[in-house]
């Protein structure tokens, strides 16, 4: 499911700026004194080419790391305002290094924490949604034909006025917001991969870049686990209709582009299929197929008869604040997924109860994986559907659970077997590219 | 001289807080996490012992040394307002891992920025005065049991709401005039070496640390040369009666305290040496020796006669902001001392003026330096005079300039004279310990 938790109260849209550009520089683009000094050039050859530019930038490299190790050892516990403090230290470092890059190539140039762009955000730390965006100070920076560099990450609880952080992806989210306010053209996110791909081109070698795919494809792609753009950033982007346009910083190839299409990417009701479809379906409707190695299967073993039973084992996993994926029951065995990280959370929460619900055991088997076929119109025609299982079972990877969404397949298979299903529906429905080239697959950031 | 730029306007001192200890640590203090836990721990107990404790942290280690040098790759000009966002990230980062610190040993702590804890200073970059100090937050922390963690070397300008530094020494003028406006009962200065000696023990093996020193005394060491403490800070605690207690964060001894003693440090005016005063005089009221070879000798040769012409030169240098100290007229030969960084600058500013005045040359040497004398009541005393000369005489180290002023006299030798100079005085005035240890001696960071 998308993490909307950053998404503020609705506001009046602001007048379209169409001469802006917003843009987001990972941690990778940024990692060193020469990619700050490739971002300036970019900046300045934007600037240059008759845009306004916002500049949002991640911490450098493995600044982040670097400092949640260094905090691991002062603290057996290091959340709270304390880590946040810590941790906006590190785009503090790199905003001002860009903005002196750029003055230095005779462009001016100014940055501006979360708090001075006008991130406000509730008062939470490690992970705080943004609840109003007054980028006043970025504007009159912009009107006096300045570049703005803003810290991403990062914002302000005005009530306590402390540092906050938007928890992961939340560059991302802190780009999005400020398109949004701003009302900029396009909001650009540059990161060390050329764009979305058709699926990871580490596991499908054939994997190809999607030039345009829909906010809500996206979602689901980010959802199921690809990791170039995080679902709550594409949400985020939907709701406030800002065009995300995701590209290299190492190159000046154009990227993808996530915005809404003309046509609708949800057919409000299942049709029959019309002759032909297949082809179309397969060209031009499904996105891509992505796989999450990092869950794990919980199994619950001879749950007693009793309706109530299977809801309170759920609702016991949801009070630990786990969240749970698939789920299925089978006689009297009752099987879900959660994030690897709370297998083990969930299990004890569930032995806690053991004697009082009165099933027999509870499993947990991390040697899983999800993967997932993502593209509009899914739902809709049960042809997809069989040519999805079809493909899994000829390339051998058995299939546990599986679920269908408006726009997306999803099955739970062994981890060793997610590589060859990869392959296979990547294949099957049509995404191989004549030029597969290996491309490095990685992380947005933050 | 001492730079007393960051003396605010006067202000209504606060009542005396007695039981509050502002306690500032360098950055050798807080390099890595090993030394971020033992800072915690004297925190801690300082708090267990019944005070309350106010921290001024600087930058871990060499953390400002590397942004300084990432700033230099990204720009060959990087000063001003990036230059200042950049350097305060350093402070973030150490107090916020010094609060996690102190938080994980079972104390509540709490962070504060220059901004958040009220250090306004004028709307300058790389070297603001402080201009106001609002601390209600610190206050407000103190009065909820907290212990307040600051940043040193940073402030805000309320004028535009932007990060400015405080220069060379800004942590601990941060740490003094918090002490000053919260009314402490000491500004504990932690560094790496053991307090003040009575010269640098690299060069006297025999230098002792000084127990206690006036401020007027430890004033002139410092502007001698001695870089445990800058000027800077200790005028400032002067001006607000603040006592000093520079001491090293790897022991628990004592250090070296600096505050007025109860005599006057400065009598009025000469007067006949009594019998017996000698004695007196080596054991108590010389306070150390100093020295300084960063600076560098400019001779004008053959300046025209003319009331008006050396005026019209030491003006010249002045006006190129160079800051001259010892000068001297021999004949038609005009000599003085400049900080050894501005040497070629005054050198190519009386260049310019060469023919408007009609001087023959200007020369320039950097193979000099200063050693001074320190103590209460040296210029009431012909005694110390001769002694000084004597001294420097027996060891054979040539005297081209020297100057009395109340508390101390300076004289100008060849560079490499200094070592024997500076040994020959410490024993001369007595300042020999009979267990005189070596002691590695160095800044006490900014």
């Amino acid at each position: 499911m998308p993490d909307i938790r950053s998404i503020p109260a609705a506001t009046v849209p602001p007048a379209r700026r169409g001469s802006l550009v917003v843009q987001k520089y990972g941690g990778s683009s940024v990692a060193d004194a020469e990619g700050i000094m490739r971002v300036a050039r970019r900046v300045v050859a934007t600037r240059r080419a008759g845009d306004e530019v916002v500049v949002v930038v991640s911490a450098m490299g493995d600044t982040t790391d670097e400092l949640v190790e260094l905090a691991a050892q002062v603290s057996p516990d290091p959340g709270g305002r304390e880590f946040d403090m810590l941790l906006s230290a590190g785009e503090r470092i790199s905003m001002a290094l860009l903005a002196m890059a750029i003055t230095a190539l005779g462009h001016e140039a100014r940055s501006f924490t979360g708090r001075q762009a006008g991130v406000i955000t509730e008062p939470v730390h490690n992970g705080a949604r943004i609840v109003e965006m007054a980028p006043d100070r970025i504007l009159a920076a912009l009107d006096a034909g300045s570049v703005p560099i803003v810290a991403g990450f990062q914002g302000v609880a005005r009530e306590t006025d402390t540092v906050t952080t938007l928890g992961r992806g939340g560059s991302d989210t802190t780009a999005v917001a400020l398109a949004a306010a701003l009302g900029a053209r396009v909001c650009e996110i540059y990161t060390d991969v050329d764009g979305v791909f058709t699926a990871d081109p580490r596991v499908a070698g054939k994997a190809r870049k999607i030039d345009e795919i829909s906010a809500v494809d996206m979602l689901e792609l980010a959802s199921a686990g690809s990791r170039v753009l995080l679902a709550r950033c594409v949400e985020y982007a939907r709701r406030h209709r800002v065009p995300l346009h995701v590209r290299s910083s190492f190159s000046g190839r154009d990227g993808t582009w996530v915005r809404d299409r003309q046509r609708s990417p949800e057919p409000s009701e299942p049709r029959e299929p019309r002759e032909g479809e297949t082809e179309e379906m397969e060209d031009a409707i499904i996105s891509g197929v992505a796989h999450d190695t990092s869950v794990a299967r919980i199994t619950v073993l001879d749950v007693p008869e009793g309706a109530g039973n299977a809801m309170r084992i759920l609702r016991a996993v949801a009070d630990a604040g786990i969240h749970l994926d698939l789920w299925a029951r089978h006689t009297s065995t009752l099987s879900f997924t959660v994030p690897e990280a709370h297998g083990r959370a969930a299990v004890a929460a569930l032995r806690r109860m053991r004697d009082d619900i009165g099933f027999r055991d509870v499993r947990h088997d991390t040697a899983v994986g999800k993967v997932s076929l993502v593209g509009a119109g899914i739902a809709a025609d049960p042809r997809v559907t069989a040519l999805f299982f079809e493909a899994l079972d000829t390339a051998g990877a058995e299939v546990f659970m599986a679920s269908t969404a408006q726009v997306r397949i999803t099955a739970l298979t062994r981890e060793d077997d997610i590589a060859k299903a990869v392959l296979a529906l990547h294949t099957a429905f049509g995404l191989d590219s004549d030029s597969g080239e290996a491309v490095v697959y990685a992380g947005s950031g933050r």
